[in-house]
């Protein structure tokens, strides 16, 4: 098929070259005009603007989205909707809320545009050799580009989820399973860490990603990591976030489910982010004030 | 090789099976004679005792231990303590907890005998086709029962850990890891269930197991369960516990080590086994005192 990407960052450049392996046609686009003319090199088509990709496409026309959520989709989006025709296919792979799919449907539909949102997992190394998509939109028009999703994914590894927006709900679920399954991985090498047995970490990795009830892909990238740094004594222990938890744990807030596991992993992250807490001084002082208890004066 | 198999439950059945399946000549004993004698049928030499199957094997002798944690196993080791020689070796492949596997390992070595603890995992399938392992005993000692780790395991799915308790320490913490990472699995699909969207659980476990992050066996165990089950209607939602994860908690107590998303998995089980909570009651009658906020009266 020939479709269109716009977005050639770590996941849409891997994406491309995964569609062109299964011999797709594919026109590319990003700002900086270098990622296009390295994909040239594996046979993608560059040009410069949204507005040649748009020219350069055959109707019905497909254009993929894969740039970082937020404004930068909106703009892509907005552009998009004024050079489209009825008919044209749009697939959204990036990470964006699933509120903005439903919305997004809804406004590219009253222009007779199909829009599509589709969680997209699996890591760079998914984009690239095969990975997991969940899509929301119309499941008539969906058979039209499922081919797509066919070859990017690994065996079973697409789901046509349901109308706009489930893509991107699942996938946000996914995420929020990941904070707490990497919040649990790494409690356990804490308590390996602290203990007095000596450990190899990357033995230990190895052995639970090996038949094990815990193992899996989280595992396995932990074995890698212990691989690289037996101790991690390069990695300062601050745990940042992109988002997708901090949806979930709002979207626990609005359906008020009981998920606690989850919601403490995201607040475990914001603890990580700060060396000294405001929390830790007032414990501090109430201890100090009712039974006289030392505290650690800042300096 | 030949060694004898104390405990054909679930997990030691299926380890003979395996083992008989490589070749290996296995006395077994169970204190339910019919299963010997259905292992019998699978070339196991099923004996009535002990003592009889003590006397069955020749020196250095080979016991593999599989029955539950606590006094059973304990009743096991006092009476293969006064059978057993130097130079003999027991495998406890139980739960059993790892400060006691320490003592086991001190209290046997004074008599000569070498002592292993061997925690277990993959569950009965694994147990049956390959599993994983965590062993803790001497190292030198340890590659005379290599060969059995080597045909019982998957592929790089056993490892010597170090010295005596290392094994079930490992085992303990794999455990207190599963428990978080089943919660937060579990809450995911708990925001799947409250959400608007109409999923079809077994389809997302599908395709979350398939090139996803969070890809694994607990995912591919979860979609089973809503392949035979699609809401677990038939299933409450109470989560038992059998020790572990209790231990891993505690253990966390003892080091001192922040670990809030496993203590709190495990508290959430207990919590999932009342229905009401004397806590909620005193919630409730405090938010009627200060507010007079409405009661859910008792009947």
């Amino acid at each position: 098929m020939k479709l269109g990407m716009i977005g050639l960052g770590k996941m849409g450049y891997n994406l491309v070259l995964n569609l062109l392996g299964h011999g797709h046609e594919i026109m590319v686009s990003d700002i900086n005009p270098e990622r296009g003319a390295e994909l040239a090199k594996h046979g993608a088509i560059p040009v410069a603007t949204i507005e040649e990709l748009v020219a350069g496409l055959q109707r019905p026309r497909i254009v993929w989205i894969m740039v970082p959520a937020g404004p930068v989709v909106e703009g892509v989006i907005d552009t998009l909707a004024s050079l489209l025709d009825e008919g044209d296919i749009i697939i959204e792979g990036g990470n964006s809320h699933y509120k903005e799919s439903i919305a997004r449907g809804e406004r590219l539909g009253a222009l007779g545009i199909h829009f599509f949102d589709a969680g997209t997992s699996g890591g760079t190394e998914g984009a690239e050799h095969g990975a997991c998509f969940m899509i929301g939109g119309n499941r008539e028009i969906f058979t039209e580009i499922e081919p797509l999703f066919r070859d990017l994914a690994v065996d079973q590894g697409y789901l046509y989820a349901g109308n706009n927006g489930s893509g991107h709900f699942l996938k946000m679920i996914h995420n929020g399973i990941e904070y707490g399954m990497m919040q649990s991985i790494a409690e356990g090498f804490e308590l390996l860490e602290k203990s007095s047995f000596d450990f190899n970490y990357e033995d230990v990795a190895r052995v639970w990603s090996s038949g094990s009830v815990i193992r899996g892909w989280l595992m396995e990238l932990t074995q890698n990591a212990f691989s690289k740094d037996p101790k991690l004594s390069g990695i300062k222990g601050v745990m940042q976030s992109s988002g997708e938890g901090k949806w979930t744990v709002e979207t626990a807030l609005e359906l008020e489910a009981s998920t606690p596991i989850i919601a403490l992993s995201l607040l475990m992250r914001y603890r990580s982010m700060e060396e000294n807490t405001f929390h830790g001084k007032v414990v501090a002082a109430l201890r100090n004030e009712f039974g006289g208890h030392a505290i650690v004066p800042e300096n």
